[in-house]
């Protein structure tokens, strides 16, 4: 079959290699859609990095060592099930949540299996990707999506971080409401605006590049928008939530001078999510910006226990995948208009891959 | 009547000035015991910082200027109640919740009175002190606290900011034990190892000064103490908790290298709260902190509706207040006996202070 691995840097390749047979307790399933990525972008450009393997290191946990197959955001249709296997059928459509996790560590065992010390993703570690004819996968990752499109339910993957990091910072559907306010809008920066708004947030989104804010808009995540070099996002929060501020701000951004206005921004006892990578060490002002407000400074990464509650909100309508998705290309295609273009074009959401 | 009052930088006079009387709404009390506090220490070596007034600017809510009658941390008996104050007779022994809030401003509208954005403290902003014969406090403030010895109820102000401190945290009777750790073993230190334990928790405290972790198993707040400048705080965190880690850990020393210390010791999704003021911004990594291990970091001030789960974890034996009282003293000797033995001698905890 055909599949798109990745070699190391700036190395992708179409190859042609074997197909995966279905074993007791996995589900085969042919890929209809892969999202790209912030982390295949990096990889692609940069370099592997952990949970990479390379080529002489392999991953602890798949035991593979480079070339992979490339592809962690996909879903697609499920061909055959595994001895053992329940509640699935061929033709099912499905969402993989690309996982490999230890199962032993203290995290695993306190089922925080993002946090898993060993823990590895399909399509990067090894057990295959996404992009490739067939792949099979521990039924365990594989969550059914009804009748969504296949398409939509690509962004699943992504959509889970963010529905992660919304429970992290303690927002959920019987949160009550009150004004959220999102620092970058990047694809990240927008699904969280959309779990925010789908569990009844006033979202107030901020950045700095015109056509992402106009993504904010057009995808409908942002009931306001702010450009904060030229205007105050603490005054127009202050205006939009009757001078209470904002009980939640998430920086999707990973930039010291956002964490900045978004403190200025955050109402008493307020809550602040980082949802991006911080390269950079942060200078906090403990005592100004969390003691004298009571407030908190939090940050989770990938997502436990979080795809079934993403396939929910999109499933009831809460949530609309559809405008997030801004290009459909072709595996053959995707080094020129997949990794170089997500490069320079900051209009681009999410570019969905297929295999033909 | 005699009332101790702060006039500025090291000058503390015992004075005597006009007896108050009690108004509607409000309790005419008799102060048993004042307990002497960090705040207390700050203003009588270093001068006046707001919530203080000074001899020319009023705080905004007393109207007073220097000098104030000092003294914010007392329990004592009730003499007089005002027309319409009901469930409080003459006789009863009660701990007063030392504040003046504007009422009206975004923080105290959400319940947040802590966060008042005009917050001043009886004893240290106006409306009279602890160190007087008298003094007249509106009911709200005025918590009764049973048979409870009127020297222990003098500590439940400092126990209630731990409460507070630990709540905010996400620490209560229903968490489930885990391993707690503190960081540093001055009074707030000790008080909030003792709330912890008596949410069942483990606590290991950790603590440079002999004479402090001598005190923090003399209290019994401490299953384990650590001196972090000999031994690896993390290692024993490792053994005490099964290789869990910390599920919370507190910072009561204000200094980065014990934020280090702790976020070493804290386990997958945990917590770390500050309950001292950091002088000094901290360089925090937010990726490796917070990110990587779903983290938090948090710190609260003051207190709000605390006092009344102070007293109940007292009057219920699940604290012991006794212990930490290391020294009895008149108002008379409070500059030698009082300010002054405090910064010398670390093997104080609490000196109360009576007026004769």
């Amino acid at each position: 079959m055909r599949a798109a691995r990745y070699y190391g840097k700036e190395d992708v390749r179409i190859d042609e290699i074997d197909e995966p047979q279905v074993r007791p307790g996995t589900v085969k399933i042919a890929p209809a859609y892969n999202g790209i990525c912030g982390s295949d972008l990096h990889l692609y450009h940069d370099g592997p990095i952990p949970p990479a393997p390379t080529e002489s290191e392999p991953h602890p946990l798949s035991g593979e060592t480079l070339p992979v197959v490339f592809g962690h955001e996909f879903a697609g249709v499920v061909e055959e099930v595994g001895e053992g296997v329940d509640g699935l059928q061929p033709g099912d459509h499905v969402a993989v949540e690309p996982l490999m996790v230890d199962g032993t560590c203290p995290a695993c065992k306190a089922g925080k299996y993002n946090l898993c010390e060993r823990m590895g993703f399909i399509g990067i570690s090894g057990h295959g990707g996404g992009l490739s004819e067939h792949i099979v996968v521990d039924k365990r990752w594989v969550h059914p999506v009804g009748d969504m499109p296949l398409d939509q339910a690509a962004l699943i993957e992504p959509l889970a971080v963010t529905v992660h990091a919304v429970r992290h910072a303690g927002i959920g559907s019987d949160s009550g409401g009150g004004v959220a306010v999102v620092g970058g809008a990047g694809p990240i920066g927008l699904l969280t605006a959309a779990v925010l708004r789908a569990y009844g947030m006033r979202t107030i989104v901020s950045e700095i590049a015109e056509v992402r804010r106009a993504k904010a808009q057009e995808t409908g995540v942002a009931d306001v928008t702010v450009d904060p070099s030229t205007e105050s996002l603490t005054d127009i929060v202050r205006e939009q939530s009757d001078g209470l501020m904002a009980a939640v701000a998430f920086d999707a951004a990973g930039v010291g001078v956002v964490l900045d206005q978004l403190f200025d921004a955050l109402a008493p006892g307020g809550r602040l999510e980082v949802i991006a990578l911080h390269a950079k060490p942060y200078e906090l002002d403990i005592t100004d910006r969390l003691t004298m407000h009571d407030r908190v400074l939090g940050s989770a990464i990938g997502y436990a226990n979080a795809h079934d509650e993403a396939i929910r909100l999109v499933r009831e309508g809460l949530i609309d995948l559809a405008p997030f998705i801004t290009s459909r290309i072709r595996v053959d295609d995707i080094i020129e208009q997949g990794y170089q273009k997500l490069l320079r074009d900051r209009s681009e959401v999410k570019i969905l891959v297929s295999m033909s």
